[in-house]
């Protein structure tokens, strides 16, 4: 087999560190970078695999990457144009200053520059925020809301993957102010098992999550408060939630089912109309006709969200979100806004057919 | 392998005929009767099927069922205690009046004796119903509400898998009037795909529906006029309810999580005290303890039904239900309405332990 | 709901122990034994879990189980009649003299004494054998094969999951000595993925084993000593065997498939008549008409194997084998051998119906 | 969203026709062919589609697919440069003439050009071939083992899924001529349920073919002339195969686990070298190091197809080998074979990660 490593100049390339890439969600941004045309991966660092070549890791990244773990402690990760933190919570925080000062570029696809309230942060995160300065100038990556400040930004904090399709399903009514906030809204989310990560777990092992439906955090989640924060920015006012994560016995996926109260009542071309509007220039959300609905095997492997709407006597409304919950969810949508960061076409090294059945 | 068929006496056991025994609940109740102590299994009717070994249909069955399939032309059911029909919806209306007339009772697993409103039967189903007299008379069979008037029934609807957890999910808050119902009820719900039945589907095979989630009958589900018919009876009052069902890639096990605002504030332990109270006396109803919720696979072939409760400011509740769709929510219950008719105590051959893992 | 624990007189019970309950054997004992009529669960043992609910860990168990975890320091096993082990390898060995002398019988479902070769032992399991003169007198727990050994049996070593298939699936040839071992035995072995264990295991999660197949142990399997030990002793001679187990993705059940030089010519039918007469007095063996093949479902959650064959040109065989890898591969076979031990009708508590779908 | 067909000038690009698109086959050439560069899908053809957008029936490719489904009895495929067949077998020996004749090229994922042996065809496929001719000239379309032939040719046989694995992990050895043919190579194949078709069928069902593991085919399946045929061409004698099929329960990807006799003993760095030396300049096979074992989810999604090895005592071999089936082992190939036939390079189009969890 020939290695299929490109040898064209890679000087003009984008430089790219991966911190912790030995996670779901570090073994997506390698799939999707090591074909991304404008991108160099540089360095990806492991504290635990240091030395080890990441192809026998993840035996899918044979003859597509064959890069080694590098030692964190030893790599300086400032000759990266970007650094991407596929982490556990409350690493990026420690190295973003470091970074910044020396101009690289920050997307974290842990917590650390999700929320600006630091009191919500620190009671479901259990510490102290390390740099309260950069989170205040960091930007909340979510291209389709504020495209324009992410390509400004220093510093992203790339979205969970709950609050991807909860915000996106919300946003064309929250920018009409068309929710009545008497009644709180509703999200039932159902999430494939690899949103839990990579680490050895009783709970998600195949004996336990295989042919099993159950719910989790129904009394708190801390995509709650991240969901909240960004909800009521783009209400305005303050939004009710109840919001309950649901395991589900599949690998990828995530579907979220949300039910709001129109304060004006809306006819269902209307709806179509609103949504369809509202996403009429962003190539990764798809509204689907009237009549019919999204299944999470339409966006598998790829940066797709596709939204479905059902009106109940114009004035209650079922949105129906679906998104690769580690693509659209995390690594593609940390990519999406590298590409927005570098001034690239948004959908470089995104564009894939998604993988059905 | 020697046959394990019970050779005691045989006359004083309940004569049992199933019509149609190819499908999922056919297959069950043979699964559940056969290891039943007071029932003698004497016919079972398949048209396509006459003179085949039900083993040799079902595997699983070798050694305990040395049953041949029936042509439903030829047999002559009145000589049964007790009918259960596994059948498609619009077959036991028509050969109810002759076992009743006989003196055999009659349990129908599909929908003919599932709703009053012969308006709404009409036109979910799309069929004139053949024996309006004998519905009247019909009992709804869900013994944890009407235990009475199921051991007294010549002829029981047996509910639907969904109904069945919203029904019982709800039951409590309806009974003590606590449910505020300017806002609908809102039920979003996952089934395995066995409750879509046996039958050849394209949206139902391995390659389609496994590693996915999607909602169907979002603009309109029969299970929805059952659900509400039943509601309202326990209500006394008109209820709005927006139901969600979703396709789940495991193959038994039903999740309802349904949203409600109550009328009146409760605490979380008043809540517990209301449910666990109501079915104190119900075998199989389980309430779980407050902060505990409940996975399908807690009961896996078994015929337990379990509660979980989510209290939120007081005034808004989730309650999440579990059963197994084919057991409780089918020939499980039917089995327990059966008992129930012959005076036997209600879990006589249902108390089996869930298999897990 | 009630607790469905018998409260019938426990004193002609036998008392049974269980040392580790907390991995699938464990559960699945604790399933067998709870609805098994001669049996009174007195006592269960882990560590890591003393004083909690056993069935809060498994919520499968709530209403059936309502003992506590106890301390394994603490407790007296001697109290037992029986006592099971569901621990790691060399647990077993530690306990089984006080035990022995305290006339309390053992069942290990461990390796302890599944193998009378010590230095195989302790090659594969890495350990010393703690009690080398109890192993000798133990008996190895496979009742088609030696019903009468376990019956008088103190000790029992409780054969692993892949030998009990591969094992019952060549006894009826070694016995008639129709292999021809100039050819190795190949066995293409495929285990639901339970079989690895209730660990917390990157390489058994979800997100790893689902919708993946991949054989492991390729290289060398403790298994493989322990097949060849019984093969040897049931040929009188040296046989060669090639065995390849894979990770299959369900969560329970295993199929072996078997491929064997016959060193007489058979035609096919003469190959049914070896096998079926062979096992005509084996309750849970089931040999499978020709032409007809067997599917790990047929015997889900029960303690049944069944056998399918094809001849090929009337001198090599293939021997289909399944089983589930829990029940008649574990836990079901231990309560099978318990049942000899004490003179009980063997299928006593194991003659359940196979769970399908 | 935006769609992303290309609107570059389609003159220069291969116009490319699929007959019968319905299926995961036609599904798959979809996905791949319309990422490649290349190529102009011009037209698909479904009998009962016709009329329907494709991407209604597969929400995967919208807003990358904007064809229709054609009426075949309407449509002109000869305009086209190459015209797939995604059928049934038995359709494109009947187009095959006219479409040559008008210098268009022929690609069958069926099995209409893959075997010469016309008395077998007819066997296993009870049909009497249309044109003899046409299958004489024909190439039997494994890129890795005629690459010469294909390129030259006019109408491509495009190799089942379970023949590609097994002459591709055999073929090293066939060509060293060391294999003892005295012992007959076993071939025992794990596929996923996509291998049996899209086609509405109880047996491959979700809740049938889930958490279950079978064989099928045992007594004979219509691969086994097919590999047969392949295999002797390599040989240059007589071979024999056993070969067992098992439905395994995973959307996609293939194991075959291949056991041979050595007629010369290797020591396993030698098997190593004749593997990596025979395969050195293919870019989708990939010999795997020793001591690693391949998995199906390494190549999930992809074109590879991955080979692991094992000794025993130097004179037999286990040869491990995954793909997915519905790549490399149907739709990917095909496109491997256009490449080759329109003198492009190998990889085009089908250079892509494997999705990895």
């Amino acid at each position: 087999m020939k290695v299929d490593v490109n040898m064209a100049d890679k000087k003009a390339k984008i430089k790219v560190g991966i911190v912790g890439g030995t996670g779901y969600t570090g073994v997506e941004l390698l799939r999707i970078l090591s074909q991304h045309a404008a991108v160099e991966l540089a360095v990806i660092t492991s504290r635990g695999e240091a030395g080890q070549a990441v192809a026998s890791m993840f035996p899918s990244l044979r003859g597509y990457v064959d890069l080694e773990f590098s030692d964190p402690a030893i790599v300086d990760l400032t000759v990266c144009d970007v650094v991407f933190f596929a982490t556990p919570h409350g690493v990026a925080m420690q190295q973003a200053e470091q970074l910044v000062k020396a101009g690289t570029k920050v997307i974290d696809l842990a917590a650390d520059f999700r929320m600006q309230d630091l009191v919500q942060f620190e009671q479901w995160y259990q510490q102290t925020h390390a740099c309260p300065e950069i989170l205040k100038a960091s930007v909340y990556g979510i291209p389709e809301i504020n495209r324009e400040q992410v390509a400004q930004a220093q510093v992203i904090g790339n979205p969970g993957c709950y609050p991807t399709t909860i915000i996106l399903g919300l946003a064309p009514l929250l920018k009409a102010q068309n929710i009545d906030f008497n009644v709180p809204i509703i999200a039932d989310a159902k999430s494939g098992v690899s949103g839990a990560g990579r680490k050895a777990n009783v709970g998600t092992l195949f004996s336990e999550a295989s042919d099993n439906m159950k719910p989790y955090g129904v009394a708190g989640h801390r995509h709650h408060p991240e969901i909240v924060e960004q909800l009521e920015k783009l209400a305005g006012e303050r939004v009710g939630l109840i919001f309950t994560p649901h395991l589900t016995p599949m690998i990828r996926g995530m579907l979220s089912t949300i039910y709001v109260k129109l304060s004006n009542k809306l006819q269902k071309d209307e709806v179509y109309t609103l949504y369809s509007d509202f996403y009429a220039s962003s190539h990764f959300v798809d509204c689907l006709p009237l009549g019919t609905m999204p299944e999470t095997r339409s966006v598998r492997a790829s940066n797709q969200l596709r939204i479905g709407m059902q009106v109940h006597d114009n004035d209650y409304l079922t949105i129906l979100v679906v998104q690769d919950n580690l693509v659209k969810g995390a690594a593609g949508q940390a990519v999406q806004n590298m590409n927005l960061m570098f001034n690239l076409n948004e959908s470089t090294g995104l564009s894939v057919v998604p993988v059905l059945p």
